[in-house]
């Protein structure tokens, strides 16, 4: 028997169309890539975002034909998110800083017939446009006197030239909550990069489950600057959940040094932010350096890679902000766990409970999780075993775009993530390494992420990457790749007599070597490839 | 084009798993009929309700066969309803306080197959269970040595025994998300009571939707006892958002009186509360008579009918609980709208935070709302223009139990809730009146809740209503019904003298009839139909 209440699918435009509402003059502000500040609110950003929709029906585009853009965190990239995929289009986001023949394999994978995208990266474009044979249009995010007369891109338009002719008067269509809604491509470390294609369902229940207090949790009192791009999954899922909420929005633009970052946020009172550690720690660095507070912040989260434990000491007890670990992945819309302590965690120890905090936390409501061993048995949930780290929800991939890379989901349906990790007693999942980062030592695993993370506190290093390298005796054996902070002199010697007593004997790196800079990817994570590339000569003596 | 996410249906039965699963020592205390006080906890919950699946499955109860509870808030009925509806069945959930042979033709109408019950209802069924021909099993909720010897209902089985044999091995079934999962009957004011079937669906969305933080927005650090009771349009769907956000929960049982109230909320250190104003009367009253203080509470959500400005007062001021209106209703799962204040009201005066606050709040995400005139036009959003209050969304009711009542939406879906309403441009909706207790003055309208809340801030008023009489010249005119506070004396000239200068002239009532009690319905309602009964001869004169 089925029952009585009223069925409406979960459309992303509810999201918008809500916030326009009951919002409707709470602030989106820009920075924009010519460096000014725009302010604009969730009553303007909704209709200008229709308009949108109906510039693509003038265009002529079909239901699901993908629209892609390469754009910085601005209030055009967020009318964008809703008028491509409100108006049942595939919004495919693209990351500037891939290389552009992997950037135009992507467009060309994709068959994207609109590509939209910041001024910033017209020489990019005008590189890459004869070779994107499915776009049909370009258009340029600025204003029309803005566009340059002679771009070399055929048919390129300014994006408010191209919404000018329509009026905003338009009603979100209604249609399958399954249908295609947004398009990400992973950067896979070897082969082709491959696409995750959300939905309109998998989206909305990734917001709903998303704006719980113990997990993103913001409400309409808070001001939300995401700087975790939103080419990067879908900002983790902020531009959905912003407006459903009710939050005032403050977008950063391609500014993300320390002081453009720490300028925002006092000037719009932000109270919660997200990003990965490396634009943390620029933070950091540009507050200690000239001696700052921050007046209104009260939580970031952290995601991308690990926090090093650093990096929660110095926001908690200098700046009076929580920090709050979460975990996931392009296949996960991202989310997969965060990091709040229990009601039953309150009274342990203060330092038992930051050992809770650094850990990944905890899944989401509506994320399977489990670990297995290589026959894919379940693993205890003891903070002890670490096996492979699989999951399962209704956001969670099902096959890639065009089923590349065949049937990816284990017999009872759950997908590997490629981590390795602990999930202990209270369900706090721990990542020990990239199943391909562990360096295996004589049989024996050692975490790449441990020893990392004990350099890392060490005063004299910015950044380290712990890589295996190749040993007569024990097969691998890890080796320290250091950046040392400017102006201070510290050994090889040095670090390694750091390592004493913080870590088993024969877990201690046999070499490191001092590098310039350790290469980061497109989003902000080091390149561990690229290193190994780099010291594949390097070998230890027994 | 159709996304590429995993496909999982939303089911009832995921909070329970998840609870147990990361929160599984979390306590669920309840304090039994029999007096005492019980503790169990999420991961013996869960066991439980899967034996409980395991005994209807024994029964032969078939996919949809609905199970009638007749029991107050505690910890067996939080077993039911995991174990009905997860098990594919449909939890219907009895109103005890009604007339037997209302309970009666309820449960016919449902056709009940199982009727479990608390024994402190025992007398009601054993009055009734000759009129229920489709109940093949009666389930007293209590151990087997609790089991009267000759109970005079057949077959009656304790909950202990009948749960005995089953270990609780079973996985929870995972089915179509739009199979009913509950009942609730509306206590109609004209005719037979009408059935609301709710889905696991809709259940689920409406959870998810209320665990925002500008909403419930309860999370694992929160200790929650529902006073709403659990067969009242299931609790304001606590029983499904405390587990899936992992909160301790404290089950009052039938004890709500003040001291009772208290002494739980003291005893297991209660942050959060939900319930209706009579049960917060009753509370307040009693913190005052014995100088107590309250030294968890946070928050409390007051719904079912509106919360006078006094208590809002009394709450924050002397005991420093934040109180959050709430509105909704059977048909409505309940949740509709929910009093929080938004980023841009924060630097409003105190005066115009606490007139926002005592509105009925704002649509939760996911509700749309609109009020129209007579004719079905849509009326302004301007906080004046008072009309009747329309809803729509995956939780609302698209039609009653069998249909009764035909098409119940307009023709663009929306269900007429029986409210005149405001809404103002934040977004705020006021309830002004039942449309059928305003008061048709000469033409103008008058709300009798605006009488009534005057009439409460009075010193010597314990409780007010306000109803139409006949009047020759202006067709009806207001009365306020009053009911005075123990050892004080009042006139019904210094109350009408009390309204001066606080309403209209013509709004202020006509005459104040003094009585010894006002009828409460099931819910805690006053019962303005009896008290028109009551006055039906009462004429004023011109």
């Amino acid at each position: 028997m089925q029952g009585l209440m009223q069925f409406h699918p979960l459309m992303i435009s509810s999201a918008i169309e809500f916030a326009a509402l009951y919002h409707g003059d709470t602030e989106v502000v820009s920075r924009r890539v010519e460096g000014d500040i725009h302010r604009s609110n969730y009553a303007t950003i909704n209709r200008r975002a229709k308009q949108v929709a109906q510039a693509l029906d003038a265009l002529g585009l079909a239901q699901s034909a993908r629209v892609g853009t390469l754009a910085w965190n601005g209030y055009r990239h967020f009318e964008l998110y809703y008028g491509v995929s409100g108006s049942g289009r595939v919004l495919h986001t693209l990351n500037p800083r891939l290389h552009p023949e992997q950037l135009a394999w992507i467009v060309n994978h994709a068959e994207d017939e609109v590509l939209a995208f910041d001024m910033s990266f017209l020489p990019l474009v005008k590189a890459v446009a004869s070779k994107l044979p499915t776009v049909k249009h370009f258009i340029a995010l600025c204003d029309a006197a803005q566009l340059p007369a002679d771009s070399g891109i055929p048919n390129l338009q300014s994006y408010e030239a191209w919404l000018a002719p329509n009026g905003g008067d338009y009603t979100w269509p209604v249609f399958d909550e399954n249908l295609a809604a947004g398009l990400c491509y992973t950067s896979g470390t070897t082969g082709h990069p491959k696409g995750v294609l959300y939905s309109h369902r998998s989206s909305m229940l990734h917001a709903l489950a998303s704006a719980a207090t113990d997990v993103i949790g913001i409400c309409s009192r808070d001001t939300v600057l995401p700087v975790v791009p939103m080419f990067h999954v879908n900002a983790w899922g902020l531009p959905y959940l912003m407006p459903m909420v009710g939050a005032k929005v403050v977008f950063p633009g391609a500014a993300l040094d320390g002081k453009s970052i720490y300028e925002l946020f006092e000037s719009e009172g932000v109270t919660m932010s997200a990003g990965v550690p490396t634009v943390w720690q620029m933070l950091l660095a540009y507050m200690d350096a000239n001696q700052l507070k921050l007046s209104t912040m009260k939580r970031t989260v952290i995601g991308g890679s690990a926090c090093p434990p650093a990096m929660l000491d110095a926001f908690r007890d200098r700046y009076g902000v929580t920090v709050n670990h979460a975990w996931g992945m392009t296949e996960m819309s991202p989310l997969g766990t965060f990091g709040t302590l229990k009601g039953t965690q309150l009274h342990a120890s203060a330092d038992a409970q930051r050992a809770t905090l650094l850990k990944q936390g905890r899944a989401v409501f509506g994320v399977d999780m489990k670990i297995v061993d290589g026959e894919g048995h379940e693993l205890p949930r003891d903070g002890v075993a670490a096996g492979d780290l699989m999951v399962r929800g209704s956001w969670i991939i099902e096959q890639y775009y065009r089923g590349e890379g065949g049937s990816i989901l284990d017999a009872d349906g759950y997908f590997s993530t490629g981590d390795v990790a602990t999930l202990d007693a209270d369900g706090f999942m721990q990542i020990t390494d990239r199943s391909k980062d562990v360096i295996k030592s004589g049989g024996e695993w050692i975490s790449s992420i441990d020893v990392e993370n004990i350099a890392m506190a060490h005063p004299a290093v910015a950044m380290a990457a712990c890589i295996g390298v190749r040993h007569p005796k024990w097969d691998e054996r890890p080796m320290l790749v250091v950046v040392k902070k400017p102006n201070v002199e510290v050994s090889a010697q040095d670090i390694l007599h750091f390592y004493e007593g913080k870590i088993a004997k024969w877990q201690i790196p046999d070499a490191v070597q001092f590098v310039d800079a350790i290469p980061l990817g497109a989003t902000g994570k080091m390149q561990k490839t690229k290193l190994r590339e780099m010291f594949k000569e390097f070998t230890l003596s027994a």
